[in-house]
Formats: structure tokens, C-alpha cells, sequence
């Protein structure tokens, strides 16, 4: 049997575990700690940081692949010396730990990106807020996710903390700053590329993001066709070959008043924009990368419906579980495909989310918001 | 978390936990042996007809079902006295146990079966045969599936052996013979039933057999709209409310050549052919045997396309696993969604299935058949 191993332990390692079982592919996953998401399939719990645990790891298994992005590079090309396959690679996989990297590498390959700088100090900082109409989008350029590492600041004493932190860590390191872009909306756009180089996309996708996280995505964005679809996906391709990415890539996109698509995030695993496709799409984004990172021809991304809305449960019930709320939810919802995660909720927490098709976007909308209202207080 | 115990180990258990991975659901499996097809969520390894196995097993879940009709009744009543919920229970089981049984309800509630007697020896089976046309079915009332067990009689001469039987268990049984009937066709019809009473059908399928084991279905059965669609559906509603079915019901159906609709086979769990929903419906019949035996609302059953055509992969290759055929089976036909049961292969053994949708029939069952071929030699 053919075994793939997923380093991390949360949702999204778990959302492969479906496809794996229907391509009777043997799904192993190094989870944090005990009782995580993809517990069903976890046959180690460990530090991925330790290089003696992943190794044990990736001895039992024929492909190493992620549910995040946060393995060090140093152990990544470990595993290579090994001879044991890697996807994405730590050359690419660089480009979404690293997002001053991410910056240099698509200004430098002409991708279309925000004003941007790598800032050392209030200076610095100072400079680029004087240059960008007095206020700037500040990040961290390691570890961030779901607005956690992101302030919009409009002084530099405004970042004097993070500031402190770099020269604490005495890695001589640098924030990213971003001009505040004027959109008019966020986009994704999925592709996926076999290391044999076969690459394919599904639609872009319009994203609602609230409080810094996704809340909902609309699949296919609407009023999308041509152009914008067009660059999207052209976007996605021209990273995914330059950067030799391996799997699933996600990149996240502003549509900007004066008609730009720029460049906001990359990642290099399934993403929040792609989970729609579990329920609309020919081929899904988790059975896609465990495609991708075997690699094995891939799957088509046409869609069933002309339109599939996807709500994120965000926090879940006050009290008790999502599953408590299954009798009312499904009842008043028989068209919606719920995804629960298995998570405790928690204030903010992605705890599941609900995927609903049609022909009517209104109605698609409506439906994908009530049913992942049953599950929030 | 809720927790579901599925009795039996093979590919029916297996394709259970993709939607119980989706809802959240703690699916646990009481597998024959090590190894077998739902391993991945067995929990346990033991004996069906064995009590104490089946009690310990119980005891960690909410609700009991299965993958399998074999189950000794006095068992699942003993689960009942303690208070464990069993779906589908004894009562409907027996039904799907015992064709004697099952053909006597039928008739006694006014469903159309195939002309029947239950017969105890060679004179019996003699006086049916030349009441028939010389020719008949001839069945085992318990155990038989995929072929086994049935046989078709043109004396009593060709009986013998299983009469003998009979005598020997000393059970004073009898055994099932049935008019040969001249079918264009045959049909399945699925429905799903929760033990609160609400109840939802699919589109009927048509059936294709080979050496009487399944190896096609076409979804919906072609030229079946208005009254054989009607007709099957009444019948399966009929039978899952009358006999109390909770879980999935599949009723297998002739089509006779003077335009008759009869119910030649019942089981009363996931079945061949359903496996259609799986990647064709809004709800698979896997996700809704979950939520009917939880007593949850059921899912939609509307189509994702017009046509989806099943294939099953039997035998599998004569050397390696399916897997070996991935990159040349996936390459030719990226809309295709396989089903690899993780099982060895075998001559005639059901090792996997393709589902493949679309608007033509005839490219999507061309599609289906040419990537099952990929699989078997």
C-alpha cells in the first residue's frame, strides 16, 4: 500500500483522511499532541521541530507532505539526504514560512504584489508610511495565520513592540510592510502541480474574510469571468512553476478598486478558499495534493453546481457541541454538507464549516449562512 | 462526541468513514480479523455470533449498526434489553435474514414477489417445477450473497445436495424456490428510514449483472421516468415502513418483460448499488445510513449531474495492488473517482468500484467501464 505522511495533526490534515480512504492510500499523520483533529489517522504524537521525531516518522512512510508550514527548512532537506520525498520541498516551501522572502521572490519574477518593504526600524518604517499615504499594512514575516502577525499601523511607535521582539531575538531580522491596499475584494486561487510538473486550477474564488479571518467563500467568484479569472489563474500557475511548488497552492488576492490583482498570501497545502471543492468540485483539494505529492495524474476541477458557498464555523456553541445542533441545522438544511472538525469550540476557532451548491447564489448564500448560524451562539 | 458502532469489517464499514470523518462522528468497527477492509476505524477484532464480544464491543458506543446482515438475532436482542440502540433492529432484520420469511411479508402485505413456495424436499420442488414452466430458482433462505446460494433447477435431481443439508441441520428448514422470471431488466431502489419515521428515497437505478455478482449501475435507470420510478419507489417505501427498517433499505427490483415491477432481493444496509451517491448525490447512502440510525434528519438525495454510472473493479489485477494502475488509470480519466477497498485481490472478489457523472450516458459509461478495465486484467 502506498502510504503518505502528514506532518501536523489539525483540520486539514484530517480533511485528506476521506480521500485517502477512498484511493485505499494509507494515511499516517504526526500529530502535536493526542486528540487533535486528524487523531483518527495520527500513528505519532511529537515536536515536528525535533528532528529525531519526524525522522522516526518519516521512516514509516513513502511521501512526507504538511497540514502547515511550519517545519524547519534544516530538517526538510534532512528527509531529502534521506532519499525520502518531500511536498512542497524546502526551497519552495521558503516562500510561504517566509514572507519578505515571498515579496523578493515575486517582484523579482514580476508577479504583481503591494508596495512593499523590509524594515528594520521606526525609521525605516517611518519612511515608508511618509511614502504610502501615512498608514501601512505591518507583518511578521514568520508564523502568522488567520490575522494573528498582521496590524494596520498608521505611526511606527505603533510597532515598538514587535520591533523589541527582533532585537530580542538578535537574528538581525526585519518586518514586512505592505502599502494598505484599497480593495474592492479578496480572491483565491488553488492550483495544483505534481513534481512531474502536470499543474492544474480550479475557478478563483471570492473570500469574506471578518475580524482577519475567513468567514465565507464564493465559488466561483462572481462576476469573475474573463479578465480576473484570467489573471488569477495566470498568477497561480507563473508561482507554482517558478517557485517548483508541490501540492496544493493557495493564493490569496486583492481586487483593487482600479482593477490590479496583487498578491497577498501564499500557502503550500489545502487552504480555508478551497474547502468548497469537498462538495463542488469533480476532484477536491485534499484528494488533489494527496495526488499531487504521490505524483499521480490529476483529477478534474470542473464544478457540479453553478454556484457553492462555503461558511466557516467560527468559535462553535457556547455550550456543548457542534453535533448537539445537528437535529435543528440538518432539518432546516437538508441540502448543506457540514464538516466538523472534532475541535473543542472556542471563541474564534475554526470548529467546522458548512459547503451548500446551486444554481441561485442568493439562495446558496442564504443557506450556507443560516446553516453555519445553527452552530454559533 | 457521538459515537457509531458499525458490526462487520469489510468495504460497506470502510466507505462509512469518510462522512463520519465529515461529521464529526467517533465511528468504531468491530472487525472480523485484523487487516480487513475498515481498519483503519476498527476498534475491535472479534466474533458477530459471539455475545460477550458483541457486549464489550456495544458498550463503547451510542448506537449499533452494520455492514452485514448476519448477525444472530438473540444477540441483537440481548443489545436491545440492555438498553443500545440497534439499527436496523431484529425485527426488520429477520426480513433481510430470511428469504422465506421475507417473501411471506411480502406477499402478506401486498407488495409484487415473484411466485414463491418454500419447499422441504424433492416432491415439494417437483410440484412447483412443473407448475412453473420446468424451470426455477432455487435459494438458500439464509447466507447466500453475490450468486451464492442461489441456483437455477430444471429437476429436482439438481437439489439434492442441498436437501441433504436441510436433514442434516436437522432444523426441519425449507428452502426458498422461485419462479425463473423472464426480466428485461433489473432494477435497485434505495431509500433511508429513521427509527422517528421520516424517510427519503433516491432516483432507482438499473442494475447489471455478471456471473450474479453487480457489475454496473446507471443512475437514474435510463428510460425509467413516470411510472417505473413510481412504482419502485412506492414498493421501498412500503417495505422500510411496514417492516420497521431503520438505516438504509435497498430493494433489489425485476422489470419483467410484461412490464411487472417485483422485489426479488432485500438488504438492509449501504449496497452495491448505492455506491453511486457516493461522488453522483447531495447525500451518499453512507453519510444517510449514519444519520438515519442516529435518528438525525436526512440529507437531500437530489443528483449532481444527469447521469452517474457505477463500475465495480472485480478481481482487481492478477499481480501488484489497484494502486499500481493509479498513473495510467488517472491519466485517461481525470472525471473519474475511484474506490480502492484496500483489499487483496482475488478472481471475482469486489476489490473497488469507479463512479463517474456526466450529461451523456453513453460517454459516462464508457468512461466508467474503460477505467474499471485499468484494474483488472
Amino acid at each position: 500500500m502506498v502510504t503518505v505522511g502528514v506532518i501536523g495533526g489539525g483540520q486539514l490534515a484530517r480533511m485528506m483522511i476521506p480521500p485517502a480512504v477512498n484511493l485505499g492510500l494509507d494515511i499516517r499523520i504526526l500529530a502535536e499532541q493526542e486528540g487533535m483533529s486528524a487523531a483518527l489517522a495520527a500513528t505519532a504524537v511529537g515536536d515536528y521541530r525535533d528532528l529525531d521525531t519526524v525522522l522516526a516518522f518519516a521512516e514509516t512512510v513513502d511521501v512526507i507532505t504538511f497540514d502547515h508550514e511550519h517545519v524547519p527548512a534544516p530538517i526538510l532537506r534532512e528527509l531529502q539526504a534521506r532519499g525520502i520525498p518531500v511536498h512542497p520541498g524546502p526551497d519552495a516551501l521558503h516562500f510561504a514560512q517566509d514572507k519578505i522572502a515571498m515579496r523578493e521572490k515575486l517582484s523579482e519574477i514580476g508577479v504583481p504584489v503591494p508596495e512593499w518593504a523590509a524594515v528594520t526600524n521606526a525609521d525605516e518604517l517611518s519612511a515608508f508610511l511618509a511614502d504610502n499615504g501615512g498608514a501601512a499594512v505591518l507583518k511578521t514575516p514568520r508564523g502568522g495565520y488567520d490575522g494573528k502577525g498582521v496590524r494596520v499601523v498608521r505611526s511606527a511607535d505603533e510597532a515598538a513592540d514587535w520591533f523589541a521582539t527582533l532585537d530580542e531575538d538578535g537574528r538581525g531580522g526585519a518586518l514586512l510592510v505592505e502599502e494598505l491596499v484599497d480593495f474592492r475584494r479578496e480572491l483565491a486561487q488553488l492550483v495544483a502541480r505534481r513534481p512531474s510538473g502536470q499543474i492544474v486550477a480550479w475557478p478563483v474564488v471570492e473570500t469574506v474574510q471578518k475580524d482577519g479571518v475567513c468567514s465565507e467563500v464564493f465559488a466561483p467568484a462572481p462576476r469573475s469571468a474573463g479578465r480576473v479569472a484570467e489573471m488569477a489563474e495566470q498568477i497561480a500557475l507563473t508561482i507554482a512553476e517558478t517557485l517548483g511548488v508541490t501540492g496544493v497552492l493557495a493564493v490569496e488576492l486583492f481586487e483593487t478598486t482600479d482593477d490590479r490583482i496583487l498578491v497577498n498570501e501564499l500557502a503550500m497545502r489545502p487552504h480555508n478558499s478551497g474547502h468548497w471543492t469537498q462538495d463542488g468540485c469533480t476532484t477536491s483539494q485534499f484528494e488533489q495534493h494527496l495526488r499531487a505529492v504521490l505524483d499521480l495524474p490529476l483529477g478534474a476541477t470542473g464544478c457540479h453546481d453553478d454556484h457553492t458557498v462555503m461558511a466557516n464555523i467560527l468559535g462553535g456553541p457556547t455550550e456543548g457541541t457542534l453535533a448537539d445542533r445537528y437535529a435543528a441545522a440538518l432539518e432546516a438544511h437538508p441540502t448543506v454538507k457540514v464538516h466538523n472538525y472534532g475541535k473543542e469550540p472556542r471563541p474564534g476557532r475554526k470548529v467546522g464549516h458548512v459547503n451548500v451548491s446551486g444554481s441561485d447564489l442568493d439562495e446558496v448564500a442564504y443557506q450556507a449562512r443560516a446553516a453555519a448560524a445553527f452552530f454559533q451562539d
